[in-house]
């Protein structure tokens, strides 16, 4: 297992990880198999988008920051009830396939650490790269 | 494999079934690898939050249920569209690391079967750990 | 690793690719394992929902189409952001056990590719079936 660690800038924040999740892959030696994230936060998630224009990070974050707005007569007293919920709304975990020594994903696809309650220091997210 | 098998007590409601999560591993023996939990069911879904608040948990179904309607219109005329439509949004799908013989999980986080078309009796979680 | 390819007919749409996983899990001869899929794009997902009311994918679509409207003052260029986040919300990953040869899924359970900046050509899914 490895970890990605990351600072997020911003109360709601995408990171790209991309290059890390690659550099794992090629570092385990693993020519088939599985690449497994794993975000070990409440209000972080992990998921993928087009990494080329970062109007698209700040559309996803807007759109969800409306959908799920940060006060809303949350009952949780931390007051950190909106990243929560975006977290299970995104995701924990995600799984790629690793195939000829290489991470496989799309020619658009950047892997991105999603901040919900930031801005935090020492965010992680664990690699766990499978044989098979 | 295992199954993990539960009763819902609400309509909307969240089970913690983090200690049996962890049982299936430690029962597996398996010291490194995965642990892949997979919902069998079309109205719920599993996801990680924090465990410690119940409130964390009023939020989230709370706020799901406000996003999606139980009433909207829906052409499908069993009349449980809203379950369908958070089950997608959450997941039926979750993995996790499996590292020193132990599951790996944050301090904060819990997981959580997520009923969304109770109350039911007879819901499972299947649990498959992976060596590797 | 194995691709399923398919062609989407709306701008939204949830194209059913059940038989096409169990036909890659049979054809590999595995007999206990997981079975992996992932998208390669970043205007589409996979996920599971009720596969025989067809009410069912129009009710999750315009659900979804409503809460994430195709035009909503997004910064992105290409118009399509919309469809980025969908994706985002929905996922880009699903893993589903194999046992006794077969793909393990709930009796309701169907598995759909979902079209989210359609209709389109040459829409991938990535399949990997993993041992053990």
């Amino acid at each position: 297992m490895e970890k990605i660690k990351l600072d997020s800038r911003e109360k709601t924040d995408m990171v790209d990880i991309t290059e890390k999740v690659k550099d794992a892959v090629k570092n385990s030696g693993v020519k088939s198999g599985i690449c497994l994230l794993f975000v070990p936060h409440t209000t972080a998630a992990v998921t993928i988008t087009e990494y080329a224009d970062p109007n698209v990070m700040k559309d996803i974050l807007t759109s969800l920051n409306s959908l799920v707005p940060f006060e809303n007569d949350y009952k949780h007293e931390e007051g950190n009830s909106a990243a929560h919920i975006k977290s299970s709304l995104f995701n924990f975990s995600l799984e790629m396939i690793i195939d000829e020594g290489e991470l496989v994903i799309g020619g658009y696809q950047g892997i991105f650490f999603c901040e919900f309650d930031g801005p935090r220091e020492n965010r992680q997210v664990f690699v766990k790269i499978m044989e098979g």
